[in-house]
């Protein structure tokens, strides 16, 4: 194969919010598939929050991306060459195949995308890892009934834009807090939230949450953290459940943001705070695809996605994304793909 | 009745740590039970953290105490006299009979004590809210597992010593946290403790707890808060669960303490903090009652009460227990029973 393949590497740890600077466009050959391995050619990639914590040196729960290491990922794209069992060449796969063009897997956690359901992309979101973030903190960790409050924050994102609409499937008031007025309209007129506000332009998170919430709040799906939690803290109800997804307020801060001690809150309250990672639910993913795309044919849960063209572009699109400047699921177009939805 | 009514009176609102002044001793005449009430003489009154809580004015689970009115709070107690049909004069009872002599119920919320089973003062104690405290919150909240590291703050306390001596029976490696060497060397030496430290000559207690908890921790019983529960946050497992029964750290501050931002280590660790009310388990509290009662009679639980003698103490036994003063139950003994444990 003549065509190089075009790669970003972590070219420096970031310090506080990363730079374009942190990044490295360089080109190799397309590697080539042994035995058992299959290539994939990327069309889609995803940009997502965790990958923040992984540009960083620090142990998690998974191992940081080393400098000089392509930027891990997810993305969708078709296999062009297979010697691997399972995959064959023409087939959609969606896999954490780093930022670049071409990628060989062994097929370990690859999953195929069947392109007549939906379009390929919302396996990178609805009905990918960002849909499934969605369905198992909500329904699992925060376990909504009808009728309770739904409180959850970066509502217009890849995640909470999903939590909302399942949370109002399953019969809820919901609330979401987002960042700009655009976000705010989008989700209530657009999502069907029964509410929602721009914190950005909220002098008291608390007072507007009094407000929207006359009935307290039952359940947090918290992706942001920092001062909107400690405000919704203050209004919760007795038995609720914050389901802790993540903390984006906090992951560009040189040192640990201080903030007031409200464990006291949960005792009166009999409440709980529970952190997840969607892997740990990962044995019911085809029951939850299934159900999301059930969803989606009878018109229940809509998604949006801000696209940006070009690998080269992909530092940028992720940057952007942690400042909030996207609707919906982030993606970086690489190639056009020759089939289409419902081909 | 001739006699007079002590009582115990809220004198003022503290500000920050409570001082004798903010309470008051007061006479007044024994009152009579009317029909399907009963008068009971109380024995042992107890002193517990919580009621710094119902100091304040500020709304909470239940209702404060209003400043003229008697202190609230548990004794166990024997019937003098009764126009109830479930109590007998001579029979012993514990419930909230508040901070006096003498007090009439109507029997919600008050249960009989045997006393061939344990001396009366246990059912305050070992027996009672703390004993089922520790029971279900350890059990129904902690879930551990043997094999697995529980660590205790307030381990000497009332509510802790339980803690810890039931996570032994689990099987589990117990930690516990106290405030003085003796605490240190009665959780350990007459407890069963695998080990303790003093936090109040621990410079670090990260690296104290990292040197005791080499495999992690998995359960946290919290009783304290504050910088002892940021330590612990730093070594959870993964699917830690922390059980948030007090932060005796916080009750007295005048303004809410500052402290890390920790949630993000909840999602890494997919771990869980949780807060309860011993109430919330009300009905399983034969069963509970019942096992603790086997474990003592096995030589498997023990306890310890420290005792001060007359009402007129009460307020100094409740500043030094909220100090840390007691070792296991702080009781006040208002009068010697003529009946004895087994007799």
């Amino acid at each position: 194969m003549a065509t190089m393949n075009k790669q970003i590497m972590l070219a420096a740890r970031p310090v506080g919010f990363p730079k374009e600077s942190d990044f490295k466009l360089v080109e190799s050959p397309v590697p080539t598939p042994g035995e058992g391995q299959f290539l994939v050619r990327s069309l889609y990639l995803s940009v997502d929050p965790y990958m923040r914590g992984r540009m960083s040196g620090k142990k998690s729960y998974a191992a940081p991306v080393e400098i000089g290491q392509v930027m891990i990922g997810g993305a969708v794209g078709q296999v062009v060459e297979s010697r691997h069992p399972q995959f064959a060449a023409g087939e959609i796969a969606v896999g954490m195949f780093g930022w670049q063009h071409y990628a060989v897997s062994d097929g370990a956690g690859v999953r195929k995308v069947d392109p007549s359901i939906a379009p390929i992309s919302t396996a990178l979101g609805v009905l990918g890892m960002p849909g499934l973030t969605a369905y198992f903190g909500l329904l699992e960790i925060g376990r909504p009934q009808a009728g309770e409050t739904v409180v959850v924050s970066g509502a217009a994102g890849a995640v909470g834009s999903i939590v909302g609409q399942i949370a109002k499937i399953k019969g809820c008031h919901v609330v979401g807090i987002a960042g700009t007025d655009e976000k705010v309209r989008y989700v209530v007129e657009d999502l069907g939230f029964d509410t929602a506000f721009n914190y950005k332009t909220t002098p008291n998170y608390y007072r507007k949450l009094l407000q929207l919430c006359p009935n307290g709040i039952d359940v947090y799906f918290d992706n942001v953290g920092g001062e909107i939690t400690d405000a919704v803290v203050r209004l919760i109800n007795v038995r609720a459940r914050l389901v802790i997804c993540g903390q984006i307020s906090q992951y560009n801060l040189e040192r640990p943001e201080m903030g007031p001690r409200w464990l006291w809150t949960l005792i009166t309250k009999q409440a709980k705070v529970e952190g997840f990672l969607v892997f740990q639910f990962a044995d019911r993913n085809q029951e939850a695809l299934k159900q999301m795309a059930e969803w989606m044919k009878e018109g229940k849960l809509k998604y949006h996605e801000s696209i940006v063209e070009g690998i080269e572009n992909a530092p940028r699109a992720f940057i952007g994304m942690l400042r909030g400047e996207n609707i919906g699921k982030q993606l970086v177009k690489l190639a056009a793909w020759e089939g289409a939805y419902g081909s």
